[in-house]
Formats: C-alpha cells, sequence, structure tokens
C-alpha cells in the first residue's frame, strides 16, 4: 500500500465496488456460520451499500442471507433515496401505518436455530421486536464481521482519510494566525475554527474547545466560558469527506506558558511520539496504548492519562480497532487510528496531542502533519 | 393547561423538577411490573436526569430500579459532565480497558426471571452484551413508559417548544425577504435558511431543501441541483432550544405558480386546517391521519399523500405520538405533533405543509404562525 499524492482527483466508486463489499461480506457471513446479516442505519450501511439511510422510527434494514440475494427494507417515503442499493438488494417498501416488523419476518421465515448477526448501531427497539417477532433465533453481535471489513483501509479510502486530514491541518495552521481567542467563549473560539474548517470544503461536524481549568476533563462540553490569559486550550475538532473522518487535537496556551505545562505539553508530545514509532503490522494494539503510557508514567503522570491512547478512525470517528490495554487484535496493513495521549490535571489544566496514524508495512505514518510545537495564542 | 406568554423567562428547571420524574418512573415501572428500567444516551436520559451523554462505543447507562436507588454507569472520563444526574443516582465510573457491562451485571445480580425495560435507542451491541451476561432476564421495549411520561408536555416543556417555534417562524418571515434563491443549489439556499434561523438565537439542526422535481421526495437529501423558474421548493427545517424542537415545513414557488400548484397548494392547506380543526382530548390519534387524508382523498390525491399526518415533537423532532392509521391512542391535553399533510407527484412537483399543534382542553392550538399563504420567491 503506497501513500496516494495528495492533490490527486480520488477515483469515482462504482456499483461494482459496493458488489464487491457485499460479496465479501456474504462470504464472511457464511463462514463464520451465520445465517443472515441484518444492517440498520449507520456507518456500516453507507459502507456496503452506499446507502445513507436516515437515522429514525422509521425502519431501514439491509438483510444479507449467507445464501442468495439480499434485501432491504425501506420506508416508501424513503425509497427515492436508496440510489445503488436498489442494484445490490431487492427492494421491500413500507408503508406508515404498516408494521417492518412483519417484513423482516416474512423474509426471513422460520428462525429456529438460525444465527442472525446484528449491526451494532441499530437501535434496541428494533431489534427486541424482531427478538420477539423471530422466535429461537439466535441474535449476535456483527462487530466482528464489520471489523474484519472495515478495519483495513483500501487505496480509496487511504487518498480520501489523507485528504481530508491535510485540510484539517491547513485549518488549524490558519486558525493559529487568525487573530486572538482571549475574549472569546469556548463557544465562539470553536466556531472560529469550525468556519475556517469548513471553508476547506470538508464539514466540520463539532469539536471540543476546552479552556482552563475545563481543559482538564477529556470530553468537555464546549461551552460559555470565558478564555483568558494563562489558559491551557484544547481544540479536539474534524470534518468529513465523502464520509471519511479527520479527527484531530492540538493544545495551545494563552500568553506565556508557564514551567508546568511545557513540562507536561512535552510529555504528552514524547508519548504522541512513541506511539507512532511503536507502530508495526503484528503487534497488539495494546502494545500502542503501553508505548504511550510508559513515557507519561515513567514521567510520574501515570493516574493522569485518563483514557485509551486511540481509536480506529474511518466512516466514524470512533471505529474499530481501539487501541486499549486488553486487545491482543494484531495490527494490520491499512489499519487508520487515532494516537492521542493526554495528561489531565483536576483543577489545573489538560493537554492532549492528537494525529490520525496509518499503519503501512514499514511502519507508522502520520496523516496529520499540523504543527505539534507548542504555540503559544493570544 | 395555558398558554405561555411569548417573551416570558421560561423557569430554570432544578434538581427537584428532574427527581420528581426519576421518582415518576420508578413508579410506573413498579406498576407495570418491570425491575428494572436501562436508559442510554438520549433524549430519554436528559428528560430522566439532565445528563446529555455522548452516543459512543463507551456505555453512559441510567439504571432504575422498581425499588432502591438508580445507578449510572458511565466513563471515568466522562464522570465531570454528570452534573446533576450524579446526585439523581449513584454513579458508577468504568476505566478504558473494563468491561462496562461486567459493571451492569453486578448491579443487577442474577436476572432470572426478572423483566427489563431498555430505552429504544440503545444501541443493539450492548443490549446483545447484557442479554449475554445477564441470561434468564426478560428484554422489553421501555417505549410503553417513556411515551407515558414524555408525550404531554409540562407548561415549561410548552414555553420552550412554542418559544422555539416562534423563532423558527421569524426566521422563515425573514427568509422570503432575503433576495432570490433562483441560481442557488438546493444546499446553499438551506444554508441561508439555517443561518437566518441560528440568528435567532435557536440551533438549527440541519433541513431539507427539495427543489422541482426533487420536491417530489418527501425525504430528500439536499443536494446541488440549481432552483430554477418554475421550481416548487419545500423548505423542511428547524431548531433547538434547551434541547426541545421546531419542525417546520413551508413550499415556495418561483416566479409564477401553475394552476396545478395552486390547486395541490389550496389542497394541502386545507388538510392542514382539517388536522387542526380535529384536534380534540379524547379522539385516537388516527383520527387526525384520516382528517387530513380525507381531504386530499376527496381531491383526488390520495395515493400521493405517500406518509403518516403527523409526530409528536418535542426533545426528539420525532417522538411518540404518531399520527398514524392504526394508532388507537387518545389525544390527551400537552401532547405536541407536527402537522404535515403533503401531496407528492413523481417527476413534477411536491407540496408540504407543516406547523407544529398542541392539544388543549378545548381543542389545537397552532404553535407556528409563520404564514401559510403562497408567497412566490425570485
Amino acid at each position: 500500500m503506497s501513500a496516494p499524492e495528495s492533490g490527486n482527483p480520488i477515483p469515482e466508486t462504482g456499483l461494482e465496488y459496493f458488489q464487491d463489499r457485499v460479496n465479501r461480506a456474504q462470504a464472511l457471513i457464511a463462514d463464520a456460520g451465520y445465517d443472515w446479516l441484518l444492517i440498520g442505519p449507520s456507518a456500516d450501511l453507507i459502507y456496503l451499500a452506499d446507502y445513507d439511510a436516515h437515522v429514525s422510527e422509521r425502519l431501514n434494514l439491509l438483510m444479507i442471507p449467507a445464501e442468495g440475494s439480499p434485501s432491504l427494507v425501506v420506508p416508501t417515503l424513503e425509497s427515492p433515496l436508496v440510489g445503488k442499493a436498489g442494484e445490490l438488494a431487492a427492494i421491500q417498501t413500507w408503508n406508515d401505518g404498516e408494521n417492518p416488523i412483519d417484513l423482516v419476518a416474512s423474509v426471513i421465515g422460520d428462525a429456529t436455530g438460525k444465527r442472525i448477526a446484528v449491526g451494532n448501531h441499530l437501535w434496541s427497539a428494533f431489534l427486541m421486536r424482531m427478538q420477539a417477532a423471530l422466535p429461537g433465533g439466535s441474535w449476535e453481535e456483527a462487530v466482528p464481521i464489520l471489523r474484519e471489513m472495515r478495519m483495513s483501509k483500501d487505496e480509496i479510502e487511504y487518498a480520501k482519510l489523507l485528504e481530508v486530514s491535510r485540510r484539517t491541518d491547513l485549518a488549524w495552521e490558519e486558525f493559529l494566525v487568525s487573530g486572538p481567542i482571549s475574549g472569546l467563549t469556548e463557544t465562539e473560539a470553536m466556531n472560529r475554527l469550525k468556519e475556517i474548517t469548513n471553508a476547506k470544503g470538508i464539514a466540520c461536524y463539532g469539536g471540543i474547545c476546552a479552556s482552563g481549568p475545563n481543559s482538564a476533563s477529556p470530553h468537555h462540553h464546549t461551552g460559555d466560558r470565558v478564555i483568558q490569559p494563562g489558559d491551557a486550550v484544547i481544540f479536539d475538532w474534524g470534518g468529513t469527506l465523502e464520509h471519511y473522518h479527520s479527527d484531530v487535537t492540538r493544545t495551545t496556551f494563552i500568553g506565556e506558558p508557564t514551567e508546568e505545562f511545557v513540562r507536561v505539553y512535552n510529555i504528552v508530545r514524547e508519548a504522541n511520539q512513541a506511539t507512532l514509532d511503536a507502530v508495526k503490522p503484528g503487534i497488539s494494539l495494546q502494545e500502542l496504548d503501553r508505548a504511550a503510557r510508559k513515557v507519561i508514567t515513567d514521567a510520574g503522570y501515570g493516574p493522569a492519562f485518563l483514557h485509551r491512547v486511540g481509536h480506529g478512525l474511518g466512516m466514524e470517528v470512533h471505529e474499530e480497532p481501539y487501541l486499549v490495554e486488553g486487545n491482543e487484535l494484531p495490527l494490520q496493513v491499512g489499519m487508520v487510528f487515532s494516537d492521542e495521549p493526554g495528561i489531565y490535571l483536576e483543577g489545573k489544566f489538560g493537554v492532549r496531542i492528537e494525529d490520525s496514524v496509518i499503519c503501512l508495512a514499514d511502519g507508522g505514518k502520520r496523516l496529520n502533519e499540523a504543527t505539534r510545537d507548542l504555540v503559544p495564542m493570544s
């Protein structure tokens, strides 16, 4: 797998591209001894059938049997939206006032002894209705099948991820010189970064701006706190390009950084580098978490690194594989994931530095190159 | 229930407001013979515990037993976000690398013979993991319990819904005189309406702009089609204020409307009025669908009215109750729902007119008063 040239047009993906995925899913289901794979509105559905269905109380469901033709259950009023999926599966529409579960049950027939794999994001209400309507079936997570398919990216996916990451980097570089953020609320600062990101032709899906003591809360809800001199400020944001996500975190400081902040910043930066340096096909994913954690623990901040070092990235901003203690899955060429160590000092400040990384045959390569230097803002 | 004065400050909701809801939920669970109510990140969770949890692969779960104290399972790194929920439930944190399902199982203990109600939006993956870890339990939809609580709005909810609707109306009136939309793409036109809506101090969550033949697809994905003279253009959008949604649809025409368009427009407007006129506590919800459908069917367009006439509206843009054939639930004072008949002529155009309506003791009252007159744009 070679790095795509930045700026080159990304190839179009036609019906065949998705037909191949449906075929592979079918082969994986059969191999694993499942009878059915059921996928609701989700990245899985876009991945398999190029269908970006509404997530709502109206059921959309792609049904792939181990043998035979797939079906797609669709609300009649959404049937104009199915696109290619209409050629990949037999469309089964249902009208408001009808029960789509009846349609699902009639497609599956007698479920006794059948093993049915269900996509992880399908609402529980739909699963429970199917379980009631199809007694005797065994219901299992489809995660292992979809993970197998989606974890390692192909060259087209790689090109999209690289491009969306590159544009996010450009947004950060521009944001750094966009003027003072001291005096703005977190929401106002985040909105500025969001606008700059959107202007790069990607859709910024939002993000976290966490300032001062709020930066010590990894998943802080961006709010009304006014940014002020002496604050550490974390920005964790990204955008999407043709359904593929970027996910970047940078930490800045308002004014002259304190000695403690600089020390912590450099430890986090070293941990971020340590993850990257550890990337090698075949090692277990938990080794990456350990590599970053060792740096932070050795520096005396172990308990302040409150989360795993990273997560898979692709059509979802968090997806398999997870870089976490206990995950013994081996790293594979084509896996893309975040590398985001952090140190969070309650009541004081936090630092997180996050890049996206791809595993190549000869090691890790960053998709992000926005500066990791500590650049104070005013 | 009386109409709140527009412009009056909306009362704050303190701990007691949510404690009362948790208590009511507990009473409803006990009455219905459930042992547990399990609620993941969702409007239900915000409604019950004022906790707007991240929807992600990291489990957050509010666990309310029929008797005794509730628990809240939370990822450690999100525990700073729980707010009031930390006073309503015992917080049980779990770290990355630990399995939160173990925590859930230890709180429930032996599940044999227990009836466990699960919130409808919880991801299936979590449900299946709980089903595997807690054999012998019976898993059921929590919809009847949450519906009972959330369908009829209290005065504070009513005030929020009225205010967010009023601001959305103002946005429409301003949009109508904001200049030509002919020559813009659907996305550009939608963005203009979105910006105007956001400027009213509510968060526009997006919307549909469907132009020309696209307007005949009720759930059209707003896209790159350029709006042109002779187009019908449907805008279906809304915003949120303190978690409460508006949801409005207006249809305009670019230039001089055709005779057919005017005829169809007037039928849809009449159907919209017929729904409102039929609102009365005690009649079944399907009667509202029938009222609008009768107008459209009598005019000869029955098959072109592709969907139910409406859905509940509150903390979700689609929620219980649904105004659909087959729904025999009785209308109750305080129910808020959309009234949105439409006629869709494939290959030609569509018309939809949507307001939000509340059921009061003496009948229906619209929350939206943006003009329903046919106002052409250029």
